[in-house]
């Protein structure tokens, strides 16, 4: 299982996330890793994804943050219970919390790396501290609170 | 002035922000102007800003929030010195600190306000808290810390 991604196995009925949803082909469609005990996202920003000049527009930073957080948070969920992200039932989660500290311009035109690390679980809650990456350099850093998506959230 | 968006006066080279630049043709290009006391932007996602079917996606309320407090603390940036908009020298400010509360699900399909206090303007730095609504209900908070565009930032 480890070179899928857990959105992969999102269901197809909440899979239209346009930061991570494997089916919105409008949407940046983030993959979510296990690197050992750390997420991995990996993400080439386009050149129209600009702040000021030569840099990433700082809303499209924290989405990838977000949905990074999102993602994290469904690996621990399976991981929590032993299971490998293709079993049933799926995990999805939504985020009720971001924060994003800005450290310094992230540069456009390279592909930015980021990583979580999970530093809470309980109950519906995964809690995950998240740094973003270019060229090697730390560029921003985050958390994110995700919960487990509500039921009736999913309009059938 | 009051019919123009701060936003329609930042200068050319660095009016390419994917979130509120009037010259990326690919991004939100989001106006913001004063109400009273108050900053507002409106704005009314596409259909594929999603996150589960029938919400609008985190990172694109996180983008909202985030370039409508830069363009907030430029329009504090000016009252505080007593300018009109349109007068130079013009101010940019980008994030470098941003925070989201998602309280409850955002309705797609519906032009969604966002509305900016300020709370603090310290030498470089303004602080900004920001709601989201969407049909007159508050879905999201925010906090920005903007700070002014280092003049290094453009590129000549």
């Amino acid at each position: 299982m480890k070179s899928k991604a857990v959105q992969d196995y999102y269901p197809d009925d909440v899979a239209h996330c346009y930061g991570c949803g494997k089916l919105n082909e409008h949407g940046h469609q983030i993959k979510t890793f296990w690197e050992g005990d750390e997420t991995i996202t990996r993400f080439t920003p386009k050149e129209y994804h600009t702040a000021i000049p030569g840099y990433v527009y700082g809303g499209l930073i924290a989405s990838l943050i977000d949905c990074h957080g999102t993602g994290t948070a469904a690996l621990a969920a399976y991981k929590a219970e032993g299971r490998e992200i293709d079993t049933l039932p799926p995990f999805r989660f939504v985020t009720a919390f971001l924060q994003v500290d800005y450290l310094k311009p992230t540069p456009l035109g390279v592909e930015l790396e980021i990583r979580g690390k999970v530093v809470e679980i309980k109950g519906r809650k995964v809690i995950s501290e998240i740094t973003l990456s270019a060229n090697g350099e730390v560029t921003a850093k985050g958390k994110v609170v995700a919960v487990k998506m509500p039921e009736d959230m999913v309009k059938k």
